[in-house]
């Protein structure tokens, strides 16, 4: 019955650790199909190398199990969160790869230094604060998935335009128009991540790009006047 | 005779090279078989390229040989004093692997900044003192053990919630519940090392992250309430 | 017409990705024809697992393109100010690699910290400055290189000397006497890059090496005394 | 004639790119052959890929030309002196690794923090001052061998316990009883310099060891009280 939409969300997990994005079970990733108002997801805790598409779940946007014998990924509520909430998007990826993290426990954003991050995005990487306690004794993947809508409604950043985010003293979460765009976004923002520990090691008073180069560059690539790749 | 304990062994201690946490023969793995009360372990300085289960030394609770015809890791006394005084465990891991090294050698505990270290453990992981010129004179990997185990009633910790330490100038020892759990809890700290690095070198004011995230995140994968994964 | 052109800058461009210098389509290379006053260039957006001779695009040296199907790579016309202005280079190569891109971010020239740098070039690698406002709204990649040919007016560089830039805020340009030559441009900067950052760490303070130093180093291999390979 | 020795030194080449020692040509292995009074060194600038037992070139410890098509490593020198004033030694490397090589370049000994390091070493990897202007102008890479000797000499160190030396501004040599182990001393000398630079990112004012366990470590592995491996 999903099985298109499984097996594509099995391809989808099994990128993560192919691009050095997962340790152990440390990451998921969902993809939604929107007409049939549900999403697949990684089964909990399943080891990547043992993943197949029969064991990927499927669940409604309140996380309800609608198919499938596993037991989802804890972090089900937070995508289902971020489905609800962003309505263009059409994949969601969390993982725990080193470097973004590394920033997300340091509650830094990931600052714009140069023209490989304002292709993808033209502001920081917003990093969320830490969740308050009455949150956290709440239900508390589904509150996760509220930090990040949260920073976007309070910076007033377009889910559509930032595909990424990282949740303070957690990691990362990247999303886009489909499931692998958002594994694609995931990469990118390790990368993003790691050149940017090196520009500050480098240069402790680094500063961020000028915003004319910045728009210069995402223009280059979104928008009615993009003339990167073949479209 | 102890054919199944040494095969076990053997496996464990190969993951080590997998995982890229040993160099050259930096570091072992041993398994224990309390109710024969005995424990599987490396010979001492074998490259892992050549290492067969028939290689594998047994020694009792106390280091001394049981079986095997070569020489056991000169770390066998550290190993026999953690499965006397945690008794719980049923494996020990002992590397130098680059990143927790760092931090030993540094002299500091890696403090807990994000939730990926939360989901394995609720503390800092623990860096012990310098051992005393005195117990340097004396058995000296036996006082090594004794470090660690001195580290945890000093500050209360409890080896079962706690599966890691560092030894001060010296390096990673992990536990478990078996030797293939150990090898997992290795692996995950030389992560976690890896994370904290980058979160101190992009904000070194970096804060630990707050009790109730803390809280919410090790009881997800442990104890009674847990939530993670299949069972 | 074009087939021995256009294999030899696919096999130089898929150099990028095995030295690890690119991540998805993030860079470049380009191989001039200075007879027929052509160059040979990856095109816009390609993914590097699927590039083919065939695909490459043959342009003239102010950037029209004179054979090949698809859009030539968005940094063409900054490839054109490189071929225009140093005449004798045959390739040069464009990448994001992390470290270079991390240095390029931080707006700081790579300090000569040592022999390895020596052994290539006798100077800092030279890092611009941020385009003006009105460049950027111009025709933007030819200005990017003429932000390039600017430094080395200014500073006095000879682009056979120095084969390589960091452009301020976006990363590394390298070029020489032919592609593959500038690839080894690219992977010899993103070493020294990574190399320097270590010094850095190591040592804020450290000191670029003396002048007696590189230039023994740099006239060993280069000019009319090379004693450096079997030539 | 020198068949043997040829591929002995050939090998132990080889072994450089599969540790990741070296990027390109830049690095050389020979071996000694104190009964013949030569030594075997690689070609210069020949790449590794295509390095044949034939290549390799036989100098006497002048640096004479003994047997041999090819022209020996520039370096060649510079081995020669270590032969020359360390009659000890068998085998001789130099590499261009990055972390051994950032040291060198901040100008700075490879303090002693850890137990890896002490297991090896009994004290910091020394790295030599900046040649002098003077030595510079004269035979240079004989006068790099010097660099090291006088160090050694001034602070009275033993080159058969201490068997690596960080050449300031250039990078790492390091030699022992044959090439293999010089080769062993390289790898292991890179894994120093890396958890060092671990150890001082995440704490600045990180002490080196003490002697008692400094001394205990080393005598675990060398002298007539060893305990560790088979032997």
């Amino acid at each position: 019955m999903f099985k298109r939409l499984k097996r594509q969300c099995c391809e989808a997990n099994l990128l993560l650790p192919r691009l050095g994005l997962v340790l152990y079970t440390f990451g998921n990733v969902s993809c939604a199909d929107r007409k049939r108002g549900v999403f697949a997801i990684k089964p909990s805790g399943v080891e990547y190398a043992k993943l197949k598409p029969e064991d990927i779940v499927i669940v409604d946007f309140d996380g309800n199990v609608v198919d499938g014998e596993l037991r989802p990924s804890s972090d089900t509520p937070t995508h289902a969160v971020l489905y609800r909430e962003f309505p263009e998007i059409g994949g969601v990826v969390h993982t725990h790869s080193v470097y973004a993290t590394g920033w997300a426990q340091a509650l830094r954003d990931i600052p714009i230094f140069g023209t490989t991050h304002a292709d993808h995005l033209p502001t920081a990487v917003p990093c969320t604060e830490w969740m308050s306690d009455e949150r956290i004794a709440g239900d508390y993947e589904l509150e996760t998935g509220r930090q990040i809508v949260d920073c976007f409604r309070q910076r007033q950043l377009n889910p559509e335009e930032v595909e990424m985010a990282l949740v303070g003293g957690h990691g990362p979460f990247t999303w886009g128009k489909n499931a692998e765009k958002a594994v694609y976004n995931a990469r990118v923002l390790e990368e993003l991540a790691r050149m940017a520990q090196v520009t500050v090691t480098v240069n402790p008073e680094a500063k961020t790009l000028k915003p004319a180069i910045i728009d210069r560059h995402y223009r280059r690539k979104h928008g009615k006047d993009a003339y990167y790749g073949q479209q």
